[in-house]
């Protein structure tokens, strides 16, 4: 019978599935220290709802189906048209600013041989309505504060203001926004390429260089110091212009320090967006955290804590007359706090339950054969190191508790 | 435009969503305590993974449509089947016996109008590749844990072992499963309107009735004492039954007292369906939480910790000359790990400002007025009892430490 998933989807094992709780977990505590609270939309929307807001691709990416009932429906492909529709349909009922993370998956009928996924998850914080700068430091503060309590400890924030780019032909923008990669001459011949004349694409880029931060930049260049962020990991880059066409003022990139897959946070404001089912103008600002190449930048920069390890103990069983005492003996570890587990074969020989700990990574193991239960003993195994050493049965939590 | 929610599908506003949170973040700590690991696999499967194996119903309740790339596929059916197929594509990279909890959503067409949803979330705990009794008590006891650690008190096992049913035609089962509910008149009618004659109608019943624990069962109730579960909570139901046909011997139920929709827990063991991908038999044995009932079950009995809030401080702003204040107290208190949020619209008045905190649930706001700025100090205001009360700003972390 068929046995695997679908090209882009992915299952995760323990292992990786800890790592990912893991960095949730780690997000969740820091956007919540800031006041954001949760949000949770359905993974299915009716197709109206969806359509037409992320461009031509976007329609043409998404996973659409006509359900049972015969209604028109699709796929979450983002978080921030469901916020718009969640605005439009609570209003008044939410408190404003309404600050909420939302972390769930989106689904992407992406060419995966990208390396992109089709099923993937979005970590994102949004303030809505609120247009004062401080609402845009925040959000980057956020950012920061997020990174740096997942250990990364070299980073820059590159910013702009989407507006200054205004006066620039549309169709130059991303070739200026690639300028970091792929240098000016990169530039120069992209612009070429798209029909630029020689002089044009030099002064529109000369141009562009000179600008000067825009009062909100300041602004929140000015906040962001009292709220935590070091001013020198902030570079102002006029240049820098996000793919995508909603922001209207306020951009940033956050990049890490030697991973170069690219920036694994960006966001900005958008003050057109969340508005467009309640019809009418509602600022916001926010950011999407790329979770995949958060994971990756913490795999290379080896930042995930090496305890993840779900049990500390597992406690083997010697024989079926023995088995009470290892029953008792993980239940008093567990009663102290102590994750531990037993391991439920009794039959199995000492030999395979000592693998199955090594294979789980389980760093201690507990034996009681007949001279311990004599004795009131248990003896502790350290995986690592192969030392055993035997303890009263007494003491057992309290050597762990260390 | 449209601003609605699909049928069966909800939205999770922040204080439902912490409510979620809250129980499924003390689910994994109770299962991980046990040294059960998470598991995650894909929304999305090969549709031939899925058809066949949840009966007619399930085959025609299933979301099932036709991708881009012309692929066969539907949506998570349940958690069961993936776990089967898991095992079957990774095996021997996996630890055996292989503990794991999954808690993903789950789509089904259902008809709405018995308050079912189309989107919920599933909880499940396995043990798969162990055939001890040891591994039915087990799961039983991490069931009774989960429950007892969210603050239900009174609750009652009921057990079973399917095979004691065995000898009763398949359509009786049904209606024999309805003996705590309906009564034995109540049964008797069911099954006379089934076609079944009085006289055999009683004597199934009787017979039942009469049936002795197995030595399954036996051993499982001897074993579940020292794992921590009160003997009196479990009584052995020989009219238990449980809908699903994949059962093989142990099933369980739990109720709760005083929440009658109906039990909040079930489980058993089912030794042949993990294996139907890798073609051999497996044994395994689980169960899975009726999360949405265990949510109604926690409003009815009050067992919500009061404390859900994410804040536990709005640090307002008086004015923007006095904003830099307001920054540097509101960072104060997270950096003593106390989750305080600053409101982030300088001209809003103080009344609004308080408003937000009070929608919000904000227990207390700390205001930095021209005085309080000039003296060095904060006023604290209890947002429930109205009482305010000025400190020097240094004291203000040691406030909310207590």
């Amino acid at each position: 019978m068929l046995t695997q998933t679908l090209k882009g989807f992915r299952d995760f094992l323990p292992k990786e599935a800890k790592k990912r709780q893991y960095v949730i977990e780690t997000l969740k505590k820091v956007f919540e220290s800031y006041g954001f609270e949760p949000l949770e939309t359905p993974a299915l929307e009716y197709e109206e709802i969806l359509t037409g807001k992320y461009g031509e691709e976007g329609d043409k990416l998404m996973y659409k189906f006509t359900d049972n009932g015969g209604r028109k429906v699709a796929l979450r492909y983002d978080q921030t048209v469901p916020l718009a529709r969640v605005i439009a349909q609570y209003g008044d009922a939410l408190p404003m600013p309404f600050k909420r993370y939302q972390i769930q998956n989106v689904w992407r009928a992406e060419n995966t041989q990208k390396g992109r996924y089709r099923e993937f998850l979005q970590v994102d914080a949004d303030i809505v309505g609120s247009p004062s700068p401080l609402s845009d430091a925040e959000i980057i503060a956020l950012a920061v504060k997020s990174l740096e309590k997942l250990g990364f400890k070299n980073y820059k924030i590159l910013i702009n203001d989407r507006s200054l780019l205004d006066s620039i032909p549309k169709s130059a923008i991303s070739a200026i926004d690639k300028l970091k990669k792929i240098g000016k001459d990169g530039v120069l011949k992209e612009l070429i390429n798209k029909g630029i004349p020689k002089e044009k694409a030099q002064l529109i880029l000369s141009e562009i260089e000179k600008k000067k931060p825009t009062e909100r930049i300041n602004n929140i260049l000015s906040y962001i110091t009292p709220i935590g962020v070091k001013p020198l990991k902030c570079e102002f880059l006029p240049t820098l212009a996000r793919g995508l066409d909603y922001y209207t003022s306020t951009i940033f990139e956050i990049e890490i320090d030697g991973y170069s897959a690219g920036s694994v946070c960006g966001g900005g404001r958008y003050d057109n967006l969340i508005g467009i089912f309640a019809g009418k103008q509602i600022p916001a600002v926010g950011f999407a955290f790329g979770f995949d190449r958060l994971i990756e930048a913490m795999e290379e920069l080896d930042l995930f804590p090496k305890d993840l390890n779900t049990s500390n103990v597992l406690v083997t069983v010697f024989n079926n007359e023995l088995l009470d005492k290892s029953i008792e003996a993980a239940e008093k570890l567990r009663k102290n706090g102590i994750n531990s587990e037993l391991f439920l074969d009794p039959e199995q020989k000492m030999e395979k339950q000592l693998k199955y700990a090594d294979t789980k990574g389980v760093p201690y193991v507990v034996i009681i054969g007949p001279d311990e239960a004599k004795n009131n003993t248990v003896t502790i195994r350290n995986m690592q190191t192969r030392e055993q050493k035997t303890i009263e049965i007494e003491k057992l939590p309290d050597e762990f508790k260390k």
